[in-house]
Parts: structure tokens; C-alpha cells; sequence
């Protein structure tokens, strides 16, 4: 193994530019990988070492390195530092990867080569789906699943507890009630793999090919996606800034057998449903006999008063059902969420999640119920949710000191995503062109609409910008915006 | 926490009964519990000393404590010892729980109460789904699990690795090659939850409704489920001693668009598919247009040579689908399986992946994958294979000795199970229920055949039986025939 434990006198920083040091740091670094100066799997120094060399904080070091990582051109693995990549990318692929204009919708396979070991993914900056993954507390985890995985406990081993680990069914009932408001035996509580699996095992369940599903416009891709495979009728009802149009959706689709709904935070706008249509929405499932879903799938991050509770906390939600996530509370990659079923039809779903395969592994539930039960679950919410108020906070204020002039805030009182009007002139498809460029993720509100005309507005995702990221990267969505607007003068 | 330490004086043991003396303790204790004499939560003695007071091994109180276990009369915590139930059955429930006459196929929900702490389930003895519990290396999974909990790795925690973690796919496809025979491209390999989920999955992609669908009979009864919620036209097609009736398949079906098949050990029969029928199969495909999914389900575990290879292993085999998990050679709860797919239809199967969420915890994959990658896999599976060896010559040897002149054992090459055919006057389902009474888990062949005539024979599964209970299992089964054939006689 190659070694580079010597500190490097090739970094000089200049600082009091514009460009932040850790950038400066990152450059230089990146510099020497793509010139061989830096040979694959060579350790870096350890971020102490380089920040004492330089004169710089220990964070300044840290946040370059974790570009680094992010970009595919270091790695880390626990005990033996970080190293320079192996798999190094091409440096044209390389500059171009850094966030592909295009972006996919939530949940799409990331672009590049399925197969990299350290793949790099889109930046950070300012992705809408992903939580903030610094914030995890990885080493708890890592000791309850290791707990979870030696149970000699027959139950933790063979096919049992179908539908989901019997405790964590438990854990979710408890904290649904105590932190949502919603009340359900356990039973009730059906465990899957994802969001997206939940809602087409619940489609596939309550509804019959042709019948008709309303979706929200702009929505969740995958609900479509989810919904479509089961040769369902997919139909679009407008949102506006009280959430989907429920007078719309009772006039037009009267007969529709699903209304699959983001009410607490409507995707992609985070918008509230109003009172006024919860209760219309409820009595159109009494009267129509149809099935609201509703995808709660961060409702846990709300910032300002009111709170809104689930749909399903409400009198008369006997037709809704329930759809949370891990992903946003906990990390995606555990890949656990779950429904509240209907009493009477907990056998259809447990059946139907064996054969869709949507359980996740017996030890990933026993984990995640740990976790509940000891209370590392509520405390991290409630350490998140400050979190997330801070980068929302930071997000806003950078935004309106450096794109006052351009950019119209909508409010954002809940969610980890800001929307930002754009002025006609100035196309969101382009900016997020030119903010691809830039090393950021900046997605148009547009790819999120059925039908035209869709809002010209950025999505911009705060929740796994680290804090210190954010002002430098508002600082190259506005360079990107600069580039956009003289490209469309030309 | 009441406890239970002083040595009980109520265990008297007779040695030199026909019971053994396991069993003893199990039904002195058993009969302390229902009684109150031992309440709930109390502690029993450690095995150790138990073992010393009654002057026995203590491999028999182990024996017993594990029955008792098993049962759901007691549960361990580890560090803690074991404990009496806190949730005791009732003794009714407890008497007729111990194996329901009615065995559902594999992988169906455990009967009895969902959210029971510790499920008892059915009995071990003769579960013919269940691999070898007693031998999963616990430790190594846990501490394996706990390293790949704590990566810092930015793609170990947020949505990467749709369709698989990249690792695992690439430990799959050489484990494929070099123990298999089958070459294919890791990115080939698709990552799913269970072999069901992985059915579903090609069938929802490559079959449309109102498609052919053909299954064996006797047949893995969630394959026809997986399909027929596709709204797939499900035709049975018969097997004999050489695999599933290829002439029938390309008479009766030429335009069949998938054959669902298991080549290496027919589920529930065991025979393998002849030379002959594989390239009969095989050249079908290629005529009509047809797709094989190949459930290659427990193949790793054949006694005799030659050891059949998969299908997808054969010359002109680019039609076949091959499926395989790791519920067997590893341990059912991890639920992680996968299919090789054709080049081309990558995106297309890790797109309907996520839609079913069937996608496993990356946390679980990577564990899956360092077992693989630091050996413990294949270790594990040579060692099991002799263990299953063993176990099933002492099945087939106690049931010759004990039962030589009532049943006629089917050669039984490979996999975790023996058919033991039954003469006409003894119906397979009047014994099964009789072994149900003796704690007995007892299939009739009859339950996975879609058609009449079923053949009259019990389903004996061994893999999950340690060594010592076979032959007082096979004594029960023994008293169950007896039984069942003094009612018919009545």
C-alpha cells in the first residue's frame, strides 16, 4: 500500500479571496490526485495534522476531505484514514458529474456507473430527498444491529413475525399515538421496505386495474410510478398553496378509487392541506367509498405553529392509511417504513408484502425497534429537527442577501426543502444547468409536474447540507444564476 | 423480577424408559409451568447446573431447555439466562399449537397470535423450509453487521446502490462462477428480499396479463401467488421422477411466456430435471420465445454425485432467469435473495426493485457481502452440508429401522427434505394430524399439488432438526402412524 504520510508543501492558501479555504484546500488537493502527484489509495494526513500544517481549523480540513469523499475522489474506512480513490473517475466525467442537470426524480438510481465502490451521487447541495446523514448516530446504531444480529432467539432467525418484527410493530403503534396523534393496535401496522412499496401494496390491494387514482400535480413520481404497474388510472389534481385542490379532485373524479396525498407536506411544495379541505377530502371517502393514502413521509420536521397532524389523526379517517418512512427520520439506506392498515385487512397486506418481498430483514427491525424503544429515536428527531431549522434558517438568509433581487421565498414551514420563484425571464431548467457545473444539485420544481404550465422555481433540499456548506454554495447558485441569465441575453 | 434460582426437587427422571430424558425435563418442566409452580419471568437454573443436580449431560437439559423454548413456555435474553414466558399460552392453545395439521406452504404467516414476543411456531421436527438454525455463526454475523453499521461511507447511508450494493453483487457473481457455473456481469445481479419478491418481479416485467404462466405440480405454492396478482394465466404442469414433464410443456403451452421451474431440487419432490429435459427446455425457450425462471433455491446442498448444476449454467441457457437466496445457506430472517438477469434489462428490473421496495437494507447487503468476501460463506456451507448429510442419513436410517415395513423412502440426493410414500390405506393427512398431537410438524405431499391425483406420501424437511432429536422425532412419527392407523381402522 502506497503511503502518504509526509504533510504536503504544495497546499498554499491564500487567504481573504472569495474562495472559502476549505475549497482552497479541496482544489489543491483534487489538483494533485488528477496529476499523479497523489497516487491511488495513498493516505492523506489526518485532518489535526493538516489543519495544525496550514493554520487552519480542524473543520476547515474536514469539510474539503468530506468533498473529497463526495466527489468520488477519496475514500474513508474506519480505522485506517482516508485514502485517494482508487477507482479514480476520468477528469472529464469527473467535472461533469458533479450534479447532472437533469435530475431524476427522488428515489431514481443515481447516474454513473452502478458498480464504483465509492460512488459519488449528486451533491449534496441542494438536494431535496436526503437528511441530514452527518447527523446520524452511526456508532448507536452499529451497536444495536450488532445486538439485534446475535439473538439466538429462534424468532430472530427463521420466517417468522410476517408483516414485521412484532416489537417494532409495537414501538411504531406507541409513538404514532404519543407523537402523531394517530391511535392503532399494532396489528394494524404493516412493515415494508419503502415509501414507494407502500403505496403499491396498497393500491394493489383496495384497487382493481382501471380503477382510478388520484394523484397530486406537482407530486411524488414514484406514487405514479408505483401505481401505474398495476395498470391503474392515473389522474392529476392541481396543488395550490393550501394543497391539493379537493374541490377539483370531488367534481372531476368523483368515482376515483385512491386519492394518494402528501397532506402535512405536500411533495415538492411543502405546503400544508387546509382544515377546510381535510374535512371535505374525509367526507368525499365516506360518501365515494374511496381510500385516501396518505404519504407522511416527514411531517416529524415542522418548524413554526401550528403543527399539522396526520390526516389520519383526524374524526372520520376510517378511509385513510397511514404511509411513514425511516428514510428522513433515520437514513435512507435502512430502507424500513410502514402502514396503518384497516383492521380486517392485516392478512391481505402480510400476504401480499411476502410475495412483493418488501420486508426488510428481521435484524434491521429488531434495530430500528431498539432504537425506539431506548429512545434514540425521539431524541434524535427532536436533535434534528433544531438541526434543520438552523440550515433552513441559513439556507433563507443567504438566499435573500444574495438573490434578494431574483428570487421570490416561498414560506417553508416544515420540510427540508425551500422553493424559490424565478422571474420569467430567468428558466429554472437552465439555472439548474449552469448550478450542475457548479458542483450543486439544484433541481427545477418543474420535473415534478404531470401537466403544463408547471411553476418555473428551484427546489433546493437543505437538510444534508452540513452548515458550513451552505453560505459557499448560495454563494455558486448565485454564479450559476449570473451564467444563466447572460446565456439567455445572448 | 421474581427468579427462580434453588435447584428444583421435582424433577425426577427415569432413566432407561423409551423416553428420552431430555424430553423428561422438558415435560416435568413444562408441567411446573402450567401448574404456577414456576410463575412467569422466573428463572430457571443454568443448564449447567441443572445438568450436575440430575447427574445428566448437559447437552440433554440444553436439549430440553430448547424444546421448551421452542414452544414458547420459556425465552432467553442474552446475559440474562432463561426465563419462563411472561406470555404463557393457554393449555389448550399450547397442546394444539405444537403443529397444525394443516401445514401451510412455506413461507406462509405463522399461525397463532402475530404479535406474540416469542412466537412459538411449529415444531422443528420435520419443517422441510427451515435450514439449520443451530449452525448460523451468530457471532460473526453480528460483529459483521456492526462494521457495515458504522460506515461513514456517504453511500451506506443514503439511497445509492439501487438494485443492489455493488459489493454483494459483485461477491454473487463469483460466487456464480466459481461454485455454480454461471457467468454473468455483477451488474446482472439484482438484489431482493426473498425468492418470492424475485418471481414477482421478473413475471411483472416480463410477462403482460392474460400471459401463460406454467408451474410445476407439486409446485412452491407463493410462486403461483407471486404471479397470479399479475393477472397471469396460471397452467399446472406435471412432475415425475425426472423434473417437471417437458413434452407436456411444449405440447399443452408452446406459447407459455415464463416457466417457472426449480431444475436442481423440485420443490417439494427433490428430483432433479434430466439431461435430456434441460435441453428439450432450453430449446424451447429459444422456439417460442419463452422465458425460465429458475428457483435454484437450495442447491448448494446435494450429498451425491454428480451434483446437478443450474440450468443457467447449460449452453443456449440466455432465456433463463436464475434466482437464488439466502434463506438456506444462510438464515430465513436475513431475507435477501437475487436474481441474474439478461444484459440489457438492468434498469428496467431495478426500476420495479424500487417500486416493490423489495430492495434489503444496504446495512444487511453489506454484512452479506463481507461474509462472503472474508470466506465465512462458504465455510459456513461446507460445514452445514456435512451436517446435513448426517442428518439426513440418521432420518432416513431411523425411519427404515422404526417404520421400514409402512414406508417407502424416495432416494433423496440432495436438499433439506425426504418424501416418504405411504400405502394406500394410510392417508399422509390423517398422519399429519396425528403428528401434530406429538409435537410434530408433518406435511402431506397433497399440500403443494394444484391437481388431482396428489400422491400419498409425508414431507419430511431434516435441515432444521439437530442431530439428537431425530430419532426421538421419527419415535413420535412413529406413534403417530400407529395411531392414524387405528382410527382409519375403526
Amino acid at each position: 500500500v502506497a503511503r502518504y504520510r509526509a504533510l504536503p508543501d504544495w497546499i498554499v492558501l491564500r487567504p481573504g479571496t472569495a474562495e472559502p479555504l476549505y475549497r482552497q484546500i479541496y482544489r489543491r488537493i483534487e489538483a494533485a490526485i488528477l496529476e499523479g502527484k497523489l497516487p491511488p489509495d495513498s493516505i492523506l494526513p489526518s485532518s489535526r495534522d493538516l489543519a495544525e500544517h496550514l493554520g487552519v481549523s480542524r473543520m476547515t480540513v474536514v469539510n474539503a476531505y468530506e468533498w473529497l469523499i463526495a466527489e468520488g475522489l477519496a475514500a474513508t474506512r474506519p480505522g485506517s484514514g482516508i485514502r485517494v480513490a482508487v477507482d479514480q473517475p476520468a477528469p472529464e466525467a469527473h467535472r461533469s458529474r458533479a450534479g447532472p442537470a437533469e435530475r431524476s426524480p427522488p428515489g431514481t438510481p443515481h447516474p454513473g456507473h452502478p458498480l464504483r465502490m465509492h460512488p459519488r451521487g449528486p451533491a449534496l447541495a441542494f438536494q431535496p430527498d436526503t437528511p441530514a446523514l452527518d447527523q446520524f448516530p452511526r456508532q448507536v446504531w452499529a451497536r444495536t444491529l450488532k445486538r439485534c444480529g446475535c439473538s439466538p432467539e429462534r424468532d430472530m432467525l427463521d420466517y417468522g413475525h410476517r408483516g414485521g418484527y412484532a416489537p417494532l410493530r409495537q414501538m411504531i403503534a406507541r409513538y404514532l399515538i404519543s407523537s402523531r396523534g394517530v391511535g392503532c393496535d399494532p396489528s394494524q401496522v404493516i412493515i415494508v421496505g419503502s415509501i414507494p412499496a407502500a403505496i403499491h401494496l396498497a393500491a394493489a390491494i383496495l384497487a382493481l386495474p382501471a380503477d382510478v387514482v388520484a394523484l397530486e400535480d406537482p407530486g411524488y413520481s414514484w406514487a405514479r410510478k408505483a401505481v401505474e404497474r398495476l395498470l391503474l388510472n392515473c389522474e392529476h389534481v392541481a396543488v395550490d398553496d393550501h394543497g391539493i385542490r379537493v374541490d377539483e379532485l370531488v367534481q372531476r373524479l368523483p368515482h376515483a378509487r385512491i386519492a394518494c396525498i402528501t397532506p402535512c407536506h405536500q411533495w415538492p411544495t411543502g405546503v400544508s392541506l387546509s382544515a377546510e379541505r381535510r374535512s371535505d377530502l374525509l367526507a368525499w371517502t365516506r360518501t365515494a367509498g374511496a381510500w385516501v393514502l396518505e404519504d407522511d413521509y416527514d411531517s416529524e420536521f415542522h418548524f413554526e405553529l401550528p403543527v399539522p397532524r396526520p390526516l389520519k389523526a383526524d374524526a372520520g379517517s376510517e378511509r385513510v392509511i397511514l404511509i411513514g418512512g425511516f428514510a428522513r427520520t433515520l437514513v435512507p439506506s435502512i430502507r424500513c417504513a410502514y402502514l396503518v392498515v384497516p383492521a380486517g385487512l392485516e392478512d391481505a397486506f402480510v400476504e401480499q408484502v411476502i410475495i412483493l418481498g418488501a420486508e426488510p430483514s428481521l435484524h434491521i427491525q429488531a434495530a430500528v425497534a431498539e432504537f425506539m424503544k431506548e429512545g434514540h429515536f425521539t431524541r434524535h428527531i427532536q436533535r434534528v429537527r433544531k438541526v434543520y431549522r438552523t440550515r433552513r434558517d441559513a439556507l433563507q438568509r443567504a438566499l435573500t442577501e444574495m438573490l434578494g433581487g431574483i428570487v421570490t421565498l416561498r414560506p417553508a414551514a416544515g420540510g427540508l426543502q425551500v422553493v424559490a420563484d424565478l422571474p420569467a425571464h430567468l428558466a429554472a431548467e437552465a439555472v439548474a444547468r449552469e448550478a450542475a457545473k457548479r458542483a450543486l444539485t439544484v433541481r427545477a420544481l418543474s420535473i415534478h409536474y404531470a401537466r403544463q404550465p408547471a411553476a418555473n422555481a428551484l427546489h433546493l433540499g437543505f437538510g444534508a447540507v452540513p452548515d458550513a456548506e451552505i453560505e459557499p454554495a448560495v454563494r455558486r447558485l448565485a454564479e450559476a444564476i449570473d451564467a444563466a441569465q447572460r446565456t439567455g441575453l445572448q
